[in-house]
């Protein structure tokens, strides 16, 4: 594996499943597999699974990890091109990534959508600069448009509780006070299509995420009927993804909100989420704190996740000097 | 060792006093102990000597470390539960914290007493939370009434500078600009006594503590009778901890400061104090900087406390996958 | 090596060279040498380059490292003597030193000149008292008045390029928008001279830097003269260093950016920059992006740099206990 930015570098999902179940069962068994080799990891935003769960898995493979949040004892970086750079910015992406390429065997990369250009976002521009200049093999963790850690753990979560072979999985919209990317949802979508689960999407008008992630799924705005049957729900919030309203919130509808009542109307669904979750707002503390709730193995699939690509882009490393 | 949050957890102290003595000579003799081992520790709060003595002393181990700032880089955590999540707060400890469980073998939290509830705090909602939804060990790193590990490496240095068997402990305390929490002199208190030293404790009127931790001690308002005569003097601010007032500053009074012409009234008393200390407030240059002053391997005492701590619950580990 | 803060630290450079080129080669060959060993690596301030490359040259002698970000997590420190302490600093760095010392075997050290005193600045106030008062090797990780560790990867860098004996090296200040320390500068001065190259040093009036850094280097006013014929082109703003106007911005004049043009006088010289650096305000794009900018090898070269200077600490230190 040379970078990891979508299902689309995973090849064969039945591997990568197998893969993935092996390692759980024997996590440090390829514990010699990262020795003399440095993650770096950089985050210009929050997190918490993503940053714990990476470092664990890095650490399980022997490597050594360094975590760099931007915002604080880094400099403030500038990213846009051929501009004079005398404001508060005194560093440029240009320079920095090839910089920190030179410090690590691979990359981590958080870098959520920032709503200020939608050609920007969906151009993947940061992450697509650190795999232009780092000279190293780049990690998402979690893009502007993506989250595959998160979607390769939620597979292997799936697998793991499922109960026939191609489940009823239902990924809803469901409200929040602020405006989010819509990565986690584009990237579950296309990875539980490439999975060959059965997949319905639904969320209130205006909603429609971007079709070429959404393809191969059905999408109803009826909330109730794609509960019906299900085997898995799996509740986001996302804003706007089409023009004009692009990244705004354009409901705030709290009846979407997954309850009790709805989950009634599944057959016995597992409840899922990536979390952080809203309790109360996405979902009620009734379903969350029930034992149809898989969120907590769902996170520590993360771990699981992280390792599997970690060691694939071990394996794919020129030799150590 | 389970858990660790107070001196109960210790089981007898003379043979952890042994062991840590023992573990001083030879800080690398068991690191191998920590092996595929991951301690995650989590502040709420700011740290010095507890973030750097407890990474130290996990990695003497051969532990990985992972370090999480709450406030930095990871999502504002709601902790009342029920509540619609509409607000700042994008994450609730109780996804957070067995999330955190997932990617650790045992957790150190710090978490300060908030003065919002005196029940609240001295229920202990934040360490307790841990203990009973992360599914790992968990270690105190200062909670909201005590702090144990402070409270251990105290002991061991007065085990290490003592000249009669049980020696005159004074704990004392001394003003401060800010309110602080009653940990350290809880802890401390509590500590002592189990210890079986003399421990006087005194303080201006209002400053009492919670009883169930100074039970055995002698306390007076006198300061002067108090110093007559110690081996050491122990200076701590707290705040009150009786009602009306809890987590108020009742005196300003400089008058309780400990300087030179104090320390004469003692037995030679050694000085002690857990760190950071306000100079010229609560004690005076003159004193902090003389030779009896030992609040540096004092706070050297830390690592092989944590050391200690972190060992026993290294053996109590069920056996890695 | 006891300590490392200048030059003058590292004995005869071309045998420091030497090391450098060897290790770069195999830069694991010394895994071992750094068992059971901490560095602790203190930021008073911003740190990209430095933060990483030392950290992997740690990491690449089998040491621990333990960071620290004074301003984030740590208490907020004093640093005058004598003061009451009633005011926002909990803790004094007459106790945070001695006490980072006793966690670590060595202790790396940013902080940069402040402008609030010359004396105070060029007196080093910080980086000695950490040498007077931790007990261990104390690594400067840019000081006041000089950043050794880039020095010494710049002289690494101009020996892997430089195609004559004693190469022509310039040293010219360019536009800023903030008042930034002479440490780069006199630093690279001092070090250039020590490796016997032909120093030249340009600026504008009234931004002579101390005497006692560029002893044994030509000055000149005249941008263009200095460029003639010159092998590499070092671009750095600083402020002033004379009196009055210590600290201050004398100059904002573009007319000193580095450019094409000018670049078409020197002998086809190489540029380089410690990094970060503001792009259109010290140097064009075209300059920067050019095949003539060497400035990420040199920031590459951090990395051995510092592994040279800490192997060579840790082969100083006493045996563990």
């Amino acid at each position: 594996m040379k970078h990891f930015t979508s299902v689309k570098d995973m090849g064969p999902l039945d591997k990568a499943i197998q893969e993935a179940l092996n390692i759980k069962k024997q996590k440090y068994a390829a514990s010699d597999l990262g020795k003399n080799r440095t993650a770096l990891l950089i985050f210009f935003n929050s997190s918490l699974r993503t940053r714990l769960s990476t470092q664990k898995a890095a650490e399980n493979l022997g490597m050594h990890v360094i975590v760099l949040d931007v915002q604080q004892g880094a400099w403030n970086l500038e990213t846009r091109k051929g501009i004079i750079m005398d404001g508060d910015k005194p560093e440029h992406l240009l320079e920095a990534i090839p910089v920190m390429g030179c410090y690590a065997d691979m990359i981590g990369v958080r870098s959520f959508a920032r709503f200020q250009s939608k050609e920007e976002d969906y151009g993947e521009v940061i992450l697509n600069q650190f795999i232009q200049y780092s000279g190293k093999p780049v990690i998402s963790l979690e893009s502007a448009t993506r989250h595959p850690l998160q979607s390769f753990a939620d597979h292997i979560t799936i697998e793991e509780y499922k109960t026939t072979d191609r489940p009823r999985v239902v990924l809803t919209w469901a409200p929040h006070p602020k405006a989010l990317p819509q990565a986690v949802p584009n990237s579950f979508a296309e990875w539980m299509v490439a999975a060959g689960y059965q997949l319905t999407i639904t969320h209130p008008k205006g909603y429609e995420l971007d079709e070429s992630f959404t393809q191969g799924a059905k999408i109803t705005y009826n909330q109730q009927e794609a509960f019906r049957d299900a085997d898995f729900i799996y509740a986001k919030n996302w804003s706007a993804y089409r023009d004009p309203g692009y990244g705004r919130i354009l409901s705030t509808d709290r009846s979407w909100m997954v309850d009790g009542k709805k989950m009634e109307l599944t057959n016995n669904a597992l409840f899922m989420h990536c979390l952080p979750v809203r309790r109360n707002m996405i979902v009620t503390d009734e379903v969350l704190d029930s034992p149809r709730s898989i969120v907590i193995p769902q996170a520590a699939n993360r771990e699981i996740a992280a390792q599997v690509v970690l060691g694939r882009i071990l394996k794919g490393l020129p030799k150590n000097e």
